[in-house]
């Protein structure tokens, strides 16, 4: 418009400009409104997601605050002196989020302190009787030593994973003392002060973590293995009803990555390095009875692998979902209420186990229940109805295509299901055609990835090999469940739960009161 | 013996005294050289493992040695000062043992002290000119602000990840400069020294780890990437040679935690923080061109992803082997070839794979060559050959027990594979009566852990089920093998990977010479 309207007077013009300068601030408060209000949200939502880091921020900041005043208070100043400022350092560096991590950090700071102290005056000692020019070279010498050694000692797993960060500031204060000593008179005044600031930060670090709104790592374990848990339960019973539901997934695409089952399940899968930290942590806090471990970490982290391993089995499982050949529909549904009700017991055991844990009682012995058993029977009896069903569609001594008797059994029609199938010579033949003109084409360097794709569809695998997969990594998913029920009892016995109580069950489950109360029922 | 000679001289007891004492000594003496023979092996068993580790030792010995030389001669205190202790500090804590680590430890910490210097100069100015008491309670103000607010930041994905150490450093700086500031006149002058100081110790850090034996992030990616490819290579033909052995695997039993086929992909489904921290560090190493990414770590964090994902298909395999019903050696052996063909030609696939990662050439077109689909064609073919295989044993339409007559016809005894095979009324009852029972002893607080195992065994699932599931699993790993392909190519493509070299194969595999240099043969 500007462009075109050129004899526009300059009093327009400057009224023009005017309004694209209001209009661009304009745009631009309403960016950074947006942007504020975007940043507000996100800054919000990590508080509100996990409450208590807030708290932490502010223990941290009332921490630092208490220790300044060491410094900033005349009477404690004199007292301490320049040295409160290693009373700050601490807590800075010692204050974690939990109970457990701040005690590792703190009794490692304190106990590669105290060992570089006394192995660096022992050193000073020997080195005060000799020259000055021999003292700078065997200082300079012991530094390598110390320095190459200690570095070599972390490389161990077992100091790698419990004393990593005892050795660095082993290393940091044997340096600062024996490389101070040589042109500080009294080092070992100076090592005294400091060592009482640091013994007060660690003493507020050690009272904040401990006793004001205390964050036990233990706890954390304990919370992430009942998730797990739930999560498992959750994500099988999903598999299954999308297995068997009537709308179309997407076959072959790997978006598993956004998957509501995947969600459930992905923290499993990669627990292993949360489960080890924060076994690590629990292992550094104090237990409240020695008679038998409130919060048994070994445990925890075998229980971890196991629901791993029960993972990887859901993992298959949801992989038979999006994976290339699938069974008609119509096969399927022949088996649906026998796998749905399979994965309904197995989800609610596992929902149980969870439940045990959470409220620390022992599993109910009916965890595996009879209707877990009557669910394998029954699919077992439904795949021995069926038998016909895993005759590939041209078998050699019954040329009919027995899939499409099943299907028409049911009343579908099965050329649906089975236009997608093509002969297998044709498709092999397209695709090497493919591959040669290709090949011709871009001198053989690229390769279309879904060559392998082609050539798996095209072939004819018995149809109902994808279903009799699913079936038996549900089956197996009932022998793991076996062993996720092992742990968790051991985890009951060492943690010594509360004994399982009937009339918890009675509460969650009406139906099966009758079974469970007969033989404890006058006990009450 | 002693206690039965009351009578025996002094002198001989005296001699019993001598003697049991030397043997005490002895054998005080062999243990102690035992224990000691052990450590050292240890010791040298981690440097032998990865003798970079011992020369890393070494690096962090001689920059210890190197900035302790500030502390020690002279000329270099008299300039510097008191401070050079600063430099020690930071080359006991930037100093680590890839490269991409000691950079993004040195610039997270430049970056914190420069924000939080400026900063904390800044509020100085501000609280100068005001009064002691006002200043002191500022301070405190600040102090805690500050240090609530960053350690709120600290909880952002996104920070936690990148500047975790960054925003330690910052508070600790900020809370060191703002305190000392109240008592110290010139502040200023005291972190410009440091900050010199800290800046040499930078330097010695880089230069040890850019330019003397450097060992590099971006490499441990890329080495690590190809191993993980090999171990699931292996991993895949051992499961498939296995499962097709002679000799009896102790089915059931969840022993998978030594085996060496868990041993080879332990390692990838493990993976993932090791390969989120390796690429991590990488992305801080610089890089030797701007026009194509020589260590493009968001593409490996991707091909390990995938990885991951066929890990857990080779886990399912795995749990094949292992599974309570089996299906019997006389069937498995029915199908023996086309799987350890279909097994043999995926693992070559990935040896490829990983081969050309190796060699940072582009991966052969030929990757998935026609022995794989020549291979997946038998497996279906096989399959078809066996209709009746699918049935199961009492099916209603043909009672005749099918699977005893495909054993026949191989000429083994059917008895043997059916012994095992309980009628599943008996069984059932057999463990409902234990349970009972079991109930009425313990007060119904002990589960037996085996009980669903019984009940499964004791179900006469269609036997050719597992084989169903390992053959589904096997083709399932074929369609996972795309997905690494095109992974794998990306990467080529994105690191610029030097193009396909025909001869290369040549020398690999004498066989595929024929088919590979028809097209490109006239260009050399």
């Amino acid at each position: 418009m500007c462009s075109i309207d050129v004899a526009t007077s300059s009093v327009s013009s400057k009224y023009f400009a005017t309004d694209v300068l209001k209009n661009r601030v304009g745009v631009y408060m309403e960016t950074t409104k947006k942007f504020l209000g975007l940043t507000c949200q996100k800054i919000l939502k990590v508080g509100r997601d996990d409450p208590r880091r807030a708290i932490h921020s502010v223990k941290v900041g009332v921490s630092l605050t208490l220790v300044s005043l060491l410094y900033l208070l005349e009477p404690l100043f004199n007292g301490i002196g320049q040295n409160a400022i290693w009373a700050v350092m601490t807590v800075v560096v010692v204050l974690e989020f939990t109970a457990g991590a701040t005690l590792c950090k703190g009794l490692n700071r304190g106990l590669g302190t105290l060992l570089a102290g006394s192995l660096a005056f022992l050193f000073e000692y020997i080195a005060r009787e000799t020259g000055k020019v021999f003292c700078a070279i065997f200082i300079g010498a012991l530094v390598f030593l110390i320095g190459a050694m200690s570095t070599y000692l972390r490389f161990f797993p077992t100091v790698k994973k419990n004393y990593d960060y005892g050795v660095i500031i082993f290393l940091l204060t044997f340096n600062l003392i024996t490389i101070s000593s040589y042109r500080v008179e009294d080092v070992l005044k100076i090592a005294r002060e400091r060592l009482y600031t640091m013994a007060i930060g660690s003493g507020v670090c050690i009272v904040m973590s401990l006793f004001i709104f205390p964050n036990w790592s233990g706890e954390n374990l304990h919370n992430f293995s009942v998730s797990k848990i739930e999560g498992l339960a959750k994500s099988i019973e999903a598999c299954v009803n999308e297995y068997f539901s009537d709308r179309e997934t997407n076959v072959g695409k790997d978006n598993s990555m956004e998957d509501p089952i995947y969600e459930n399940y992905k923290a499993v899968l990669d627990s292993k390095s949360t489960d080890e930290t924060l076994a690590l942590h629990t292992s550094w806090e104090p237990r409240h009875s020695w008679h038998c471990d409130p919060i048994p970490w070994q445990q925890y982290v075998k229980l971890g692998a196991v629901l791993r391993h029960f993972g990887y089995t859901v993992v298959a499982l949801h992989g038979c979902l999006r994976t290339e050949i699938q069974t008609p529909k119509s096969v399927r549904l022949l088996f649906k209420d026998p796998c749905t009700r399979l994965a309904t017991e197995v989800s609610k055991a596992l929902m149980e186990l969870a439940d045990s844990i959470r409220n620390r009682r022992q599993c109910s012995p009916e965890v595996l229940s009879d209707h877990l058993h009557q669910a394998l029977q029954d699919l077992d009896t439904a795949l021995k109805s069926q038998p016909r069903l895993f005759l590939g569609p041209n078998g050699p001594n019954n040329t009919a295509n027995m899939l499409a008797l099943v299907a028409e059994s049911t009343r579908l029609k099965p050329e649906k299901q089975l236009s997608s199938v093509k002969t297998e010579s044709s498709a092999l033949y397209e695709w090497k055609s493919k591959r040669v003109s290709k090949q011709l084409e871009v001198d053989g360097r690229f390769l279309r990835p879904t060559l392998s794709k082609i050539a798996i569809t095209s072939l004819e695998f018995s149809e109902a090999l994808p279903f009799a997969a699913f079936a038996a990594l549900l089956v197996e998913a009932v022998a793991k469940l076996d062993l996720v029920i092992e742990e968790v009892e051991e985890l009951g016995r060492i943690a010594c739960f509360k004994e399982f109580d009937d009339h918890v069950i009675v509460e969650v489950d009406e139906k099966s009161k009758m079974e469970i109360n007969l033989p404890s029922d006058p006990v009450e």
